[in-house]
């Protein structure tokens, strides 16, 4: 027999998400195991709520090695005063947060991409049911959503915000504009390789103005991308009325993903010698990066070139490389 | 009863390094273990002799997980030709190559830390053994040798070439003149924190002209570090001779740690955002990284402050830190 | 297409549930794997049957690391002759027999928690092939069925017998009887924080009379614990008829827990410091027990305190807690 | 809501199906991950097409231990001339390429076995969507598909081609006359011990001609072994007119395994002796094998001996045997 | 050439310890490893001195499993003012600290099994980096050492302090003086299996008062056993006149294990079921436990019958039980 | 200050060597460990004793993955009556008891390569311990040692006994007699790649009879196999005279090893196809091996070839090699 209503999420959430002033306490979610056979996992989560007007939903490490989201969030968590605030802000700094606090990508509990697992499921593993409850509880209840992204520990980025192209053209213009308001040295229409399960098909699919990120990456953060996050959470906040005045704008540069041509991946393991840094400008045919064997001196590296002009907007982190990993994504600039 | 005679190193190269020419080939290490009971291992070694001359040992990945090493000499040894040498040049681009090929800074086989090993031992472990290979059949063959390193997968540094302070005087002279010939962005007079053990001293006890780096980190190595790393190399071929022409030089800023007070080290675990980044001038008391504890929002995060007046010269890459951690090092501009 | 017909359990008895007699054998399950191309896991299991009257299914070990069930269960088995009974017994000691083997309260195999595992699959993973078996094939054998539990190596609990609030009152009536025929210290009328996926409900759904317990923890049994397991299995076999004679009862208080106020759960990681003992008494407000921060001395531990008068009916065993563990449970004496 | 289109695989090959001559190319399957956020598994894969004709689709390393097929697949893939080939020949060496590159039965990234995983999940784990892209894509280009096996690390089969019984009698005569082309020493008509999810069935259940082997194992393959494979394969391709010329035959001796009391199991744990070595024929009782407790000196071994007469077919590798194991194997000679 | 002079220890304190008053620091060990190439092992410390007076050493989590002391410790110095101290208390609460945090009984570092590696060595392991820095600095400070041990995860023991019989018959009576100060339930003149490399035997060798304790097990500890701890250590700092006041005494049972016949080991695997609870007096061949084989049912269990007369002092914890570990300790009453 | 008095052996054995008749016992090695706070290695022997005689030491799973040595000593224990006995035979069929117990060649424990740790420690590691032990207690009782050897698990021989040439060239007749005793296919005069360490030497250097064997491998035995290593152990206890009558010989071919020349080691990754099988006679410049890349097909293999005239005497097993293995040993027929 199949059931026509869900069964309920088991998450428990200690914070009312209906009441009114600062509140800091954790989603709940029960996780019998070896180690605490009635044991949870408990993801911090902060609301503040003020009068009348939208809500906002913030989270960060939706994969767990990506920092720039936490770091701005913990931040703001702890500074932002509900008399600032007209409507509601949702932080969640640590949306994965057994990846997170593992420092991997993935959950260590269930290896869940917790972006690939939307929209979720309340009997799955771990990673699913944290998918489920935000689905579920979280997201209908905001009206704009920002989600975090960095390159993580094996990928590194210009610093950029980005929305999708939509077929509701109406909300992608809202997405755009929001984008803008963020205002990162870097602005992208997104090209997704596999979007199937991300948070960002279900938030858009619900209507909502959805905002992510790539703001750096290599396992780290830095005082820089650290602070483009927290003026683009505070400028999102702004640009939807939820805080005081106007985005504080700065320049930035417009880039487009045109095909998957941009993607290149590695054919050959090996130590990869990029020939190019982040943001260089490329032309079709120019060097991106050599990837030599290692087991012996003497052999000729394969050689990795451009597919088309543009700019060098990722590339692999790790000084080893494998058949297969992405080696980097060219961009276009569409506002030079 | 104490052997006064050492015991014979088990490790066979396949390279003669009294031949002219160039030869790619392999220090072979047995190393029995269960998925090969009669196994071993291979470390790519190149040698390239041509008239006489003095003799260079170039290595790198003494810690596994630093790239500017091997990038910069795979490419080196494949394109050096003989008849551009005079003396000889020994290439290990890869010397801890078990690290390396794990993509770890210490030895996956024994856990070994090549560059806490030396002098080694010949019945000892692999990575001992790796050492006093080095130490008792390759150093003493050269005259000048160059130890490529950078911050690994948990450090990050300005990129600097340096020679440490030595009782002899001249020697420490010869190798300062070394480093300005290298030529890096910055050149440093460095401190060790925990010298027992390390090539360094190795080579310095023997009288050798030494010079080690730090050229970067993030485990990881950009097209930028990776040239700094061949001018580098090349320069110093130059400087001693084996290579025609004068090094090619370039703008380097000469620092100093004039005390263990450079170093911080974390006394908290948890989420660490910087307020500067490398390079960065800073001063006496200005904050340097906070740490978010990870479990709530709403925390206080602890606040680590600059203990004297300097520029940020290393930190702390993964986005979480752990108690002990170094978290940054500071250095004094000596030239500026 | 959906299957209406299910898929036949890959598990091959090697016992004949028909036949009359004492039986040693196993439930084979196939389990191709790497160490294994072609093995199987191999359950223990015992039928015990002489001429006319009901089943008893008697099982153990639904989590590994509980160890009164298999104790007494072992025992029975090897030491019931057929001529004492009346009906049939059937006895798996170790119900989750690879979880069992590795000490651990989920299988090594797949981490199945076994009694979240219910009713199965007969393709699942090879948890869901064990309660598959045990829903479609020993659970309708049976008139009443016995699963013991304690806390395993996490939890310790007060020695108790106990049953459900079900809808059917009849059928809770002679649930609590046979709780009380059973005659631990103690009886409780038990409230699951999670009953989704586990035998109780797979077994009472059917109608059937069911018993659990909870017989003490930290990962092993005392002399005295194993002394009520072994005779509380009795006292069943006795108060359903398949033995001759009376139970032989003792005194046993009887617990409630109330609502979900019952369980307190750790809001920080650290050490665990308990202010009572199980069995103590306390009131509202009372401490129960402290958590050290350890990463330094001098800083104030968290309390936690009783959230309503009860008896401390369970406990977190090791001495590390983390967050989101079960810290305690509180139950109600409804008979003093 | 359920979905009546399939979703596309996830696959990318990098090859042109409908393109004539030789490519070697990879099935480029993304796989994200921690240590590689956008990461791909890269299965080798080799079409080579000329003319007009059928299509045979050859694949080893099905379970990622088994070695005859990759040793005749790479050597076939790098000599064949598609001037030689009428038709088309797609070659996929490793087809588990996850598993063969770790040396296990299974994929070290889900603990898939690829022949139980049939017919795959576009959105499962790595190892079903490997299975549903060879179902969905590969399989239906094919007219004949030839999976090579053998036992792995932890069995050993006399080296036969084998094929099964099947519903359509037309169908099962082509594939055994196809078996009978291959040529092995032996050939078998193969009973299954758990046939769900394999590829034979799969590639059956679409009408084509099938064959499987069984040519040795323990992990290894022999000069010999080798040369049987390189030679079937040829010989199917000549069968089915690919390849110009008759079929190379070899005296073949027709076994049958006529009920599951072929198979033998162990009940205990130990060091087990065979008594007899693979191709002994055995009368019903005749000692096959000792298992001796390892824990004492002085103990009886368990002593297994045969059900039936018949040659031994297969049998246990490891020194060591665990319960539940697949002890032997006994075939029956049908053409002595 | 053989060092006369050993290597200054690498261990740097963050307290002074000739400060007055109350000091929280850490003692911060260097630890380069992969995942912190400076990093360190921060353990804490406690000072707290006030006047002139005799110096304590009070340690816990020597072993990291064990509870008593690390909860009265951290209790202790989170409490204790420097104005009711004369003299000197330096508590280290952990001191296998990364055992301690792993919650294991030796160091997940290198496996080191702290009380077998004294006196340690300052270029060993870290845990032999930790015995040296305690045998060369810390207990040299000290009049009397404090060093708490219970059962850990894997034994149980009856509460008890003790001492060893020593060469010094006065410096014996003074550490059994100081045993009967603490006023455990149980006093122990106890036999070591192995007393290679313990702390005991350094401090002793020192002539200092050395009292250590076994205070329960189980991998925990009880509000009952905590109570024991903290008034134990409280009792020896009135005995050596820092606290003032007279110790707290209770009734206490002289115990003794007069030879090593005291121990008993299992010959077998399996489930260990005890027929005794510890505290029991038994006769010299009453049965203490069965040990049943698992893998069948019907098996005869081994059985283990008491040596000589005694009660049971220590038994073995986890439920399953391997051959060689040890299964019971029975002692002799000497003040019954 | 360097101890002259040895530290005494840890080990306790459990049989009195100096008793008569049959004794089944374990050498108890106390190993204190996580999951053990008191356990102990427990390693079978077999003490069989009667009247005046010399005395044996047989011994198997030296390395743990090598089973005709114990599958011929637990079938020899169990079955050798006393009365048959003139002298002693003492019996270790697992002399690595932890490694053979795992099926790996190296222990567990400390990944130690019992055959490289002789003469071994008494307060080193357990397989130090275990080293010592034997070397300091069996080798001094003995006249006579056979170890029995294979290939293990990554390597397979032709069957053979074998001795070295020794300096005494006595010792060397008595111990070539006794190889010529044991009678196997192949009799060898064996040279070590790597002796440092090995029971070999350290019972040569006590001037006794060694025998040691390569009889198989690839980590199983074969009936053919065990039956070989049966007679040999027979024929060796008859040939000192310990058993009575003649040993039953057999047909066997001398092999030499006349210089490491004969080892050919990998320098290249990948799948091995063997050209030649075991046994088979080849020319210098005959292929044994490709190597083939697994990354791609249509890649060229590299190709192996024979250095000199011989016998294939010994393989790589698994089907991937990694460069440094050995991938083939050739030996010289001397008597064909």
């Amino acid at each position: 027999m199949l059931s026509l209503t869900p069964r309920p999420s088991p998450v428990a959430p200690t914070v009312d998400f209906a009441a009114a002033g600062v509140q800091h306490g954790h989603l709940r979610l029960p996780y019998s195991r070896d180690d605490s056979a009635w044991g949870s996992v408990m993801i911090p989560i902060c609301v503040i709520a003020h009068g009348e007007g939208p809500t906002a939903l913030l989270t960060g490490a939706n994969h767990g090695d990506e920092y720039e989201g936490p770091a701005a969030l913990f931040e703001l968590a702890r500074t932002l005063r509900p008399e600032e605030v007209q409507g509601r802000v949702i932080i969640v700094p640590a949306l994965n947060y057994p990846a997170f606090r593992a420092g991997t990508r993935t959950s260590p509990i269930d290896r869940g991409n917790l972006n690939r697992s939307f929209p979720g499921r309340p009997d799955g593993t771990v990673t699913e049911k944290i998918a489920d409850f935000v689905t579920r509880h979280l997201v209908p209840m905001a009206d704009m959503v920002l989600d975090f992204h960095s390159g993580g520990k094996t990928l590194d980025f210009l610093p950029y915000a980005a929305a999708h192209a939509l077929p509701d053209k109406d909300q992608e213009a809202r997405c755009f504009a929001a984008v803008a308001a963020f205002s990162a040295p870097y602005s992208m229409r997104m090209l997704e390789i596999d979007a199937v399960g991300m948070l960002d098909t279900t938030v858009e699919e619900m209507g909502k103005v959805f905002v992510t990120t790539e703001l750096g990456g290599a396992g780290t953060a830095s005082a820089t991308s650290i602070a483009v996050a927290r003026r683009g959470a505070v400028n999102l906040l702004r640009h939807v009325g939820i805080l005081k005045g106007e985005p504080e704008t700065a320049r930035t540069y417009w880039l487009d993903m045109p095909s998957a041509d941009c993607f290149a991946f590695a054919g050959d393991d090996g130590l990869v010698a990029f020939a190019v840094d982040l943001g260089a400008k490329v032309r079709a045919g120019d060097l991106i990066a050599r990837i030599y064997p290692i087991g012996r001196t003497g052999e000729a590296p394969a050689e990795y070139r451009a597919s088309m002009d543009g700019v060098l907007a990722a590339r692999h982190v790790p000084g080893l490389i494998k058949a297969g990993d992405c080696l980097s994504v060219l961009a276009v600039v569409t506002d030079a």
